[in-house]
């Protein structure tokens, strides 16, 4: 069956459900019982949620656009493709903390999926200064289960390859990092925003900053070039949803064969750029100190929770086909190899900081910016937090190698970030 | 037109060439004219040459097994393919130094070629004692040019990403490269060779030496995930014919989208075996003097040119989507990208050693070997050179962070390689 390619409207959708049956049994009763709502708040994407007697689901599905900029900016439905390819993978490695998928229509870029309840989007309970128990050892399960396990250190070069052919074709989402991320916020392009005037000095300094430039640049270069692992490549913490006892991570449509430092670093540096954010939200001066305190210790906990699982993994490993486990028998072998191991995940960690600070410093001076920051109304005391972010995002951008561990990170995110007085 | 792949045998070759009128008219005369020698004498394929009335060429077909090893070892005839776009790319960037492609054949995994006469393999010359005056510079023009050139430091993300596509298909080719060089020759393999019993002590103990193995996977590990440009992946002295006045790159079916270093290694690699073989083939001690020191020039040459041509390939270029040229204006820019182009040198300079030194230690306790050492007669007087090449090796790959530059390279290899007395 040859399908042609529509955007979806509400209606529509219900008959489309309808004739597929696995999917029908789940909402129950007659379409005509089906609620269905689009609420798609993101950047580029239509989302419905459509719920029945029996249960809900989520119907995704891409525009030929992105959805922030408008027809303008055309981007390929087949994003939904390399989706559900990150998805199938994820669930393989991490089944707890992906939605479940019961349906994908490649023609229609269309994908069927479960529908998340009472979850909310991670980045909106942090703005309201929600703690969540089981998010830092949640999410540092599925950083290191997918990670580590559609990498070499866990598999065959065969399988890398094959998913290096595949997403390979996933160029025009990755062009969005490149170019976001990587370039735009540091010379004078037609899609950067700030916060102008109060941050227009710390935009052209940025702009004139030679070192950091050359440290953008050669992360640039590194998520060119470099890969290791089949990684998320959105992974901020808008691509989070929860509860107190349950943890999703969503929209896979940025999944490519990139560097493991870069999905890590997202989501350290979004919970940075929600710590720098609290000032802007608390009803009097250190009203939320007890909720900043929970911030940075999400920050080492998902290190801290990631290094040691994805170090676990590997010493478990037995089929991974760099650092050939038949190779290392003596104990001297063995020594070498976990010092190898070690010096492995250091230079993890320096990708991390270096990424991490990246992404908080696209979302102050580059096009697409974060509620936590956004939703904070008055300008001067936005642009107090924003500045506080960019002086630490710089530190780890640019003195990233300089970090001991996690937790010289965390103190220098309250040196540069705590409220004065 | 569908073919199906059948060995080509002399007859059968005229009826195919007579076949193809741009071909034809290179041999000119009648097919009964031609004369067709089979002259494979590589691992892998057969090789024909074509002469007629008017000129020679090549034809190389893939086998559909490792001709070295037998029909017990499969092999994709579809690395004619990859061979035959690695030659399109490479002839690109370096039309001068790679044989011209007439015809290509893809049922038939058959590609037809120039003729390079009276070019020979450069490592029969090396084991003649002859001085090639090109030599260097030309393949540093090559390893610059091509390497370069197929980079994210002069071209578009798309472009990678295609060749990524393309390459990543090149699985089998890659293993052979992964099993044969970076693990065989450290562990007891049914297809490793050495010069046995002279030989036999270091085989065991480059077995139990946990440093050189964890390099050794640190290196492989680097070969499977560091998508840097596409790369030869065989560049030894088998792999370049050459004269006195010119030089091709042959064999390219090993090509993928793969770390630069190991190409440049390869050639330096392959340099010091030759130097360190000299011993073998001098009629009296010191005979060679004069040419271990040519060959010592080649290697400080090669990598010098190499460093310069791609330091200048990377100064003028205005494409490269990795350290966007736009971004660096200000002479603090200029200065700080001038570093950072250094600094990534000084990491291909490691790499090179790193990869050279591996692609020596295979050569001597792996499968396939090199006519350099395999012809000197004397297993005593082999295994003098043998060990040398393997202690020179195992420096480079295990202390190579330690070398100040290409120059004291050659003070190692002079020190760990000159004759006694």
């Amino acid at each position: 069956m040859v399908s042609t390619y529509a955007p979806i409207d509400g209606a529509k959708l219900s008959s489309i459900l309808a004739g597929l049956p696995e999917v029908s049994v789940k909402l129950g009763g007659a379409p005509a019982e089906w609620r269905v709502r689009e609420v798609g708040d993101g950047n580029l994407n239509l989302v419905f949620i459509v719920e029945g007697p029996a249960g809900g689901l989520v119907v995704k599905q891409a525009l030929p656009y992105v959805r922030l900029v408008g027809e303008s900016w055309p981007l390929p439905l087949e994003r939904s493709w390399f989706e559900y390819n990150a998805l199938v993978e994820q669930a393989r490695y991490a089944p707890r903390l992906v939605p479940k998928v019961f349906h994908f229509d490649r023609a229609q870029a269309m994908i069927v999926m479960e529908y998340l309840s009472p979850h909310i989007i991670m980045r909106k309970g942090l703005i309201r200064g929600i703690e969540y128990p089981h998010f830092a050892a949640d999410i540092a399960e599925f950083l290191a289960a997918t990670l580590f396990n559609t990498s070499v250190l866990a598999g065959a070069a065969s399988a890398h390859k094959r998913r290096l052919e595949l997403f390979a074709r996933n160029i025009e989402l990755c062009r969005i990092t490149e170019d976001l991320i990587f370039t735009d916020p540091y010379r004078e392009a037609p899609l950067n925003r700030w916060n102008s005037p109060p941050l227009d000095a710390d935009k052209r300094a940025f702009e004139a900053d030679s070192a950091l430039k050359v440290a953008a640049q050669a992360r640039k270069y590194q998520f060119l070039t470099a890969a290791q692992a089949l990684i998320h490549g959105d992974l901020h913490t808008g691509s989070i949803m929860l509860t107190a006892h349950e943890t999703r991570v969503i929209d896979a449509e940025f999944a490519f064969m990139g560097p493991i430092g870069f999905d890590v670093g997202a989501v350290i540096g979004n919970l940075l750029l929600a710590y720098c954010a609290q000032e802007g939200h608390e009803a009097a001066p250190h009203a939320r100190d007890a909720y900043r305190a929970w911030i940075l210790d999400q920050v080492v906990a998902v290190w801290a929770g990631f290094h040691d699982r994805f170090l676990a993994l590997w010493r478990q490993a037995r089929e991974g086909e760099a650092y050939v486990k038949s190779l290392f028998t003596s104990p001297q072998d063995e020594a070498a190899l976990e010092a190898e191991r070690r010096r492995f995940l250091r230079s993890l960690f320096e990708d991390m900081l270096g990424f991490g600070g990246l992404k908080m410093i696209r979302r102050i001076l580059g096009l697409a910016h974060v509620e936590d920051l956004e939703s904070i109304a008055d300008p001067a005391r936005r642009a107090t937090c924003e500045r506080k972010a960019l002086r630490l995002a710089h530190t780890l951008v640019v003195e990233g190698v300089k970090f001991s561990g996690i937790v010289e990170v965390v103190e220098a995110a309250k040196r540069h970030a705590l409220p004065l007085g």
